[in-house]
């Protein structure tokens, strides 16, 4: 195995960790994650949606676009899964910070060519998505099989970062006058809106 | 003006746009991007906070931080801000999709350096992560400017791509007796955790 990437935590080594469970718990929460490859010098970094399926992550996207191509063509790339946890107020500007928990995992992708790896890396992807989806939808075409690319990427070279808990001040900072403490944020579902042309009597499935 | 990045829409270009005021919209509605950058042939995608002042994006760090180091010394990055806003349940696999807006802004950082401009940065940062906060903190030391490290990266090569609305079904699944929609996901804050080592009697601002 060729580990270039360099995993090392530079800065605040206390927060970081390359335990797999960990790295999986993060990946498991969260449904976008963002890609970053480099063509011409270039780096881009692109939203995507993905799911882990065991120690892969499958990544997915059209046939055409410029990301699928690029990293099934050998990339190699970087796919990052944040979650923004909380706005951390401490008694200074210096010791402000956020709460999150972030995995990126390092490495090449391979295409998904098997038409039944396929098949059953897109269930796992509507799984992961759309918990309870999977078994009111028709089965994929042929045709739309063929126009979808799939990638995957082993969980191998990875390293999370996570900060959480109260601010931590200054000692000095101790006596000011002034809040502190932590505003948690979290991404949360609304209520499910109908698709204006849902036919008559349809109802909400429980899953949603 | 070198523009390497390639921002022409490869998929979807009804989605995308070059706009500047749209940009701007998607980046001040976010506290969190996503920064790329390559090292030794290796992309890395780093999550930050940010603020957008003007026409560029600030993103700040610690000296010691390779992000830090490594975008000051003129690497090209990517910095992509997205907000996932909701799953769109379709009446197929194929189609279903989500909710989005992403803006990804191109280019190479400067390193802040003048000591007036950084204080005005570090301002602009925090009006933007904690509105109504920076009146209740204390001046930063010059110890903590010169632990800190600031980089503005311009926004004049961007693009950014949105999905909403309803999903998009193919005229053969519209008989499909499966509910259809859109399940809206939102960053939402909760309720403030007080820090356990507030003084007595001090009270939450209104700004949280």
């Amino acid at each position: 195995m060729t580990q270039k990437a360099d995993t090392n935590f530079k800065r605040e080594a206390k927060r970081g960790s390359h335990d797999f469970k960990l790295a999986c718990q993060v990946l498991d929460a969260g449904k976008i994650c963002h890609v970053g490859f480099t063509i011409d010098d270039q780096p881009y970094v692109v939203p995507m949606a993905y799911a882990r399926q065991g120690n892969q992550l499958l990544i997915h996207g059209s046939v055409a676009s410029r990301l699928v191509n690029s990293l099934a063509s050998g990339l190699r790339c970087c796919v990052t899964v944040t979650h923004f946890d909380g706005l951390v107020y401490a008694r200074s500007t210096f010791n402000s910070s956020m709460n999150y928990r972030s995995t990126m995992v390092f490495g090449t992708a391979r295409l998904i060519d098997d038409p039944d790896e396929k098949r059953k890396s897109i269930q796992a992807l509507v799984d992961h998505l759309m918990p309870g989806r999977r078994a009111d939808l028709r089965k994929s075409t042929i045709k739309e099989l063929n126009a979808t690319s799939l990638l995957s990427l082993p969980i191998e070279t990875f390293s999370t970062k996570c900060r959480t808990g109260p601010p931590s001040d200054s000692k000095s900072d101790m006596d000011a006058p002034v809040w502190a403490g932590v505003v948690p944020f979290e991404l949360t579902a609304g209520e499910p809106v109908d698709s204006p042309d849902l036919l008559p009597g349809t109802v909400r499935p429980d899953y949603l």
